[in-house]
């Protein structure tokens, strides 16, 4: 509701008494080392309160820190060199942007320029400039998985095809930029404001790159205008403001340009998959031999991830009976790749889903029927070791079919015509952990003698609406409605810790720790009503803002009188309980397994068709429907899940189509967003969704998640859908005009 | 550190975007009708966005509110009728504080005036005007009590005493004027930040003004600067703010101007107060007949607290075995009373240590020893059935008269030096709950795995320091220091149920709670490290941010690896608890103990010594030094305690000497710090303070209350003191030049 009316507070809307405003020097140069850095000039300018460079910021950040094998090696300032265009070197602290700015071009920097290197080929060659002392061939990261008799399984294989993928860079655009407000008091205490997934992780970097206690470190998450896994990790650009408003002594505001959105933040990985798989002739998957490789950029951050999720998702589809898989990450003189909404799934699953239309077609078969033969059961364990509880994904293609209205054919329609499909499991929730020691999620709840309950998490609402969800969940634990409750959220002083938002883990995770605190106050309010009813707890409901003799609404008492009589029964004592979510619970943290990761407590999974019209003359496609089916476990709301499922399939559909980084010498061509092409709501297609609801013994009510899983078969539904329409097959997205211009007259030439 | 920089948020530093300023318009007649009001012109003029009246907040609020026999009665804007000068009339929220002032001169009112009456006395005489139709006679309350044999008390007395004394009306002056910011959302959710005692207290208030359920409003308290009593109570701005708010859908700011505080807010009562009192011989105290009569002002508000308090502190210095007291509160056309520091002591105190002294003049002893003859013990019950555990009177009596150097002598002294004591018990901490079934206290912690704490509680700091005195008491019971612990206090959102700052209570009563809840994470803590260890849990002790074997601290973890442990060992379980504090824990809450209040928790008592120097030129007293010694249970932060005697000290003599509240036909004549004077720091005595440390079993660690008794024996240890110094005893305070000079040249006359 505040949003609609403009209420909501973002970071930006903060104003404090006597606040400054920061901005950052970022490096022209691709690779350079710094010779000298004067600031003599930009301290003079009237109105210029801090400058603070590379000396003053000296501990690198990466929210993924292997000591030796992945170090962290990214300063919020550059410490003697730069490595992308877009580095951090130095910050200022002024009264206001403009004076900032201008004091910006008064600091001298003494660049020495040096090789670069922007390609992950190149950089892996002998001679090429090396981006980090620590990184040999300029190699960022390199993990093989095996799994059972690959070759075996290769020389059973009728058919065996190997193709080449190529995944452009991509933004996540959230309408909001990155933006932060930093207030060091005297005592030595850091506030900060800023637009972020996760409370808990920004808190930790800072405390790591200011050297002090996380205690010491408040994070407050104000609204934030989208995510995407943009607003993961801590960005250079937090720590910056921190300690700008240290050094003046006065709240410092941060806001990024659009420019630097682009160029200073993260990206989604660009890459390369070689796919090598084998099937029998009746179509079934035997194994595969995946490559990728991945453009790394110029530091180590949260990136092998994207390596890390790729290798699950091979695993989280189909059934084969093995696997063989290397996924390298590459440094470069490029800006930073990270989390994007799908973190590796939809790379790897633009290989996959495109490679199963050219198998289908090279057997013969119904694309839909070739995935429903080989489709991930449920109550099974994956050659890659994942424990698969719920699974809906035979449904999910089922129904789609169905309600799509028309199947995917090969091989062109004469009126431009055609539809396509493509499939994808996702992590429900993942099990890395903040700390070892803490838990993934808490909650507090308090009711109230009013009947009002009061909700603490960690957890961050970007957007996605998980606010409301945890809201709804704790409703329907409590028997009360969502007006009766309120939610704080993300803030690292008041709220217990939660890891925050990525990897779809809030509903599931959090709602689950929300859920075991909304018990154990529903046990004590029951246990005191059961009391006064003389009667057993057992035999009571909490429904309707009731809690009565369960089928006897009229016996019982409101939830508001439920909570005085608790009250008073146990001496005064409020009704306040935590709640905790945590795998250790159920017992599969066993990482001897083999596993490659930690094992997520669920998977959702989906079937997308989608029917495009692609204009032979311009090149130009149109997508007229998508018909999404996703197993989400349970719709805990609705109206939030398509929401979620018309985000997917509008980024889906620029990844597919529109957008992509385009890069000159480490340069991005166009960091704005009329020069990067996202869709608009004018470009959206008829969405038809289908929600199969499997309910899973590890969610909260059975729910999984929709958030990311859906976006992930979006782009090769499109592209095989073109395939159908027009005879196209281009395994390099986006399909522009140009591309697909290009490729009908290659066609119509051979 | 944060109030020594400036850096500290007050609620005027608040500013949100989009915020109007309000304004009220207040009654210039003492007793009028309203017949008609015009906002017309108001609401033409450029800026204005909402003017309110009556009819927009027609609920009355009392925070004592008493079907039939003590109604609520005062509207936040008056209905039909004004009561007193600077009752409210209208509101106005423009663009700022001068548009919404011009607004206020264009709203006509248009009144019909009636008679009033300003004198208790006046008032209660048949045929005076009848300022509430509930109240005959303008009785607003009247309360009898008696306990014991007065009449054969008073046979067998061998000296009675009977004498009146006037106590005049005063102000709390705290620096920080009321000031509150309302800002009602489209959801229907109001937020108000404001200057408060008690969020909760103000929070029921407003739901009941507006109609709203308390979860649906939420009260935040930034600092505040300096309450006294003053801010304890909902007042009219707040729910003026929060409709003007509602009706402009924009933030509104209301700041009172230091008149407004004066006429507009809460005075301390004036009253009379009769006492007659019966002596043996030999010192022994045997009966008191008391009466008093309060000025009630022209609404029922918190005031006949006033009257219920007094009757309690009747009992609480001395032993009598019987007592009769009869206590009123009359309506007048004045301004309202209310809470402030001793709320009732001060008055009760007065006149019974001025009588004391008189007593023991009357009796030729010395006035020390028929305080210390008479003086409360230990571990009794008093007539009027309050229990008694710690009481260490006799030792602040004896330690104040060592330290102070010179014994009250009577009868003046050449050199215009002359010394006097005075005594007084207070209540620490008080029975009346929020609501029957919350709550008094509760608080809630968490232990993190940094070694960091965080604590959640209700409890407002008002600049007194409970801030620091829970975080202290935290510390003690888990063994870390206060840096170790962040608080959050007085969010009715974020923070678990609290009353609010009156009486005394945070540290006793939230700090049980505090201690609580330390205790439950402490037990967890120590369970886990000796599941660890390998040894009982009892056999460890917290301390040094440390967990070790008792006697061995090498022998252990630190507190952070504890926490991690506990963790660790509970399945991920955060390490959180709430922790309260109620009194139906220990059993007393029997209110048929024919009490006529709930009992308090505890009881602290004290003794002042004052040592002054009249000039009998000019009437100017100098008060040189005090030596207080208070009973304080434990001085948990003996910086802060004695920052509470000195402020008491300070108040104390401006209500022996210059504080007054100057009235002419229900107008304060005085209403301006210029105007109404204050001691400054130049008036202050020399201060020689002594805690004395009885550990009072109800205590957290044993520590009572010391930031309000130890105001109440201030004035008449002076006044006392005036009269060993010039042989002058005058019963209406304050004692200002002129009433010394015309005091000096009656008894030269006589």
């Amino acid at each position: 509701m505040v949003k609609a009316t403009g209420e909501a507070r973002f970071t930006t809307d903060i104003a404090l008494p006597g606040m400054l405003y920061g901005k950052i020097l970022r490096s022209p140069h691709a690779h350079a080392g710094i010779l000298h850095i004067d600031a003599g000039k930009a301290l003079k300018l009237p109105g210029v309160r801090a400058v603070i460079t590379g000396k003053e910021l000296g501990v690198p950040f990466s929210l993924v820190d292997i000591p030796r094998k992945h170090p962290a090696n990214k300063f919020p300032l550059a410490q003697d060199r730069v490595r992308f265009i877009g580095d951090e070197v130095a910050a200022v602290a002024a009264i206001d942007e403009d004076v900032a700015e201008e004091a910006l071009e008064r600091i001298q920097v003494d660049y020495q320029g040096l090789p670069a290197v922007f390609d992950v080929d190149e950089a892996m060659k002998p001679g090429a400039p090396r981006i980090h002392d620590h990184a040999e061939g300029n190699i960022c990261w390199r993990e093989l998985h095996g799994f059972g008799d690959v070759a075996g399984d290769f020389e059973k294989a009728d058919v065996i095809r190997e193709d080449e993928f190529t995944l452009p860079s991509v933004a996540h655009a959230a309408l909001e930029p990155h933006c932060c407000v930093a207030q060091f008091d005297a005592s030595g205490k850091l506030t900060l404001w800023t637009s972020t997934q996760s409370v808990h992780r920004v808190r930790l970097g800072l405390a790591k790159s200011l050297n002090m206690r996380e205690g010491d470190v408040r994070v407050i998450k104000p609204f934030v205008g989208g995510g995407f896994g943009g607003k993961y990790e801590m960005m250079a650009f937090e720590p910056i403001a921190a300690r700008l408003s240290q050094k003046a002594g006065l709240p410092v505001k941060l806001t990024l340009t659009r420019e630097e959105v682009f160029i200073g933040t993260r990206l989604r990985h660009r890459g390369v998959f070689r796919l090598k798989t084998g099937f029998k002739k009746d179509g079934t998957l035997l194994t595969i031999d995946g490559r990728s490789i991945f453009d790394a950029g110029a530091y180590n951050s949260l990136g092998i991830v994207a390596n890390k999720l790729s290798a699950m998702h091979f695993g989280l589809t189909y059934r084969f009976s093995s696997l063989k898989y290397e996924t390298s990450r590459v440094f470069t003189n490029n800006p930073l790749p990270g989390a994007m909404r799908g973190f590796g799934a939809p790379q790897t699953d633009f290989a996959v889903e495109s490679q199963m239309d050219m198998i289908a077609e090279q057997l013969g078969m119904d694309p839909a029927e070739l995935r429903l033969k080989n489709a991930l059961q449920p109550n099974c364990t994956t050659p890659n070791k994942l424990i698969i509880n719920s699974c809906g994904l035979t449904e999910c293609i089922q129904q789609a079919r169905d309600k799509s209205g028309r199947h995917p054919k090969g091989q062109g329609a004469p009126d431009g015509h055609g539809a396509g499909m493509a499939c994808a499991g996702f992590t429900s929730g993942t099990m890395n952990r903040y700390r070892d020691s803490e838990p993934f999620s808490a909650a507090v709840i308090r009711a109230n003698g009013d009947g009002s309950v009061n909700l603490l998490v960690g957890a961050a609402d970007i957007g996605q609406g998980s606010d409301t969800t945890l809201c709804q969940i704790v409703a329907e634990a409590l028997g009360i409605t969502l007006d009766d409750i309120q939610i704080i959220s993300a803030d690292t002083e008041i709220t217990p810790i939660d890891q925050g938002t990525y990897a779809s883990r809030i509903t599931i995770m959090v709602g689950n720790a929300a859920l075991d605190a909304a018990t154990r106050i529903k046990d004590r309010l029951l246990t005191a009503v059961a009391e006064k009813l003389e009667i057993h707890a057992d035999d009571l409901e909490a429904r309707d803002r009731r809690i009565y003799v369960k089928g006897t609404p009229d016996i019982g008492v409101s939830f508001a009188e439920a909570v005085t009589l608790c009250q008073r029964s146990q001496g005064g004592r409020p009704v306040i309980s935590d709640g905790y979510y945590d795998l250790g619970k159920r017992g599969c943290m066993d990482t001897k397994s083999g596993a490659p990761f930690d094992p997520p407590p669920a998977f959702s999974f989906c079937a997308h068709f989608a029917q495009v019209q692609a204009d032979k003359e311009t090149g130009l496609v149109k997508v007229r429907s998508i018909t999404p089916a996703h197993d989400i476990g349970l719709a805990i709301n609705p109206m939030g899940a398509e929401g979620q499922l018309e985000g997917s399939i509008l980024m889906g559909l620029g990844y597919a189509l529109t957008e992509e980084i385009l890069w000159d010498q480490g340069k991005i061509m166009n960091p704005s967003l009329l020069d990067y092409e996202c869709p608009t709501a004018l470009d959206m297609p008829e969405i038809n969704p289908i929600f199969v609801e499997t309910i899973d013994p590890e969610g909260p009510f059975g729910a999984k998640e929709c958030g990311e899983g859906a976006m992930t078969p979006v782009a090769p539904a499109i592209t095989n859908a073109i395939h159908a329409a027009i005879g196209i097959r281009i395994n390099e997205i986006p399909l522009t005009p140009e591309k697909v211009l290009a490729a009908l007259e290659k066609k119509e030439v051979l």
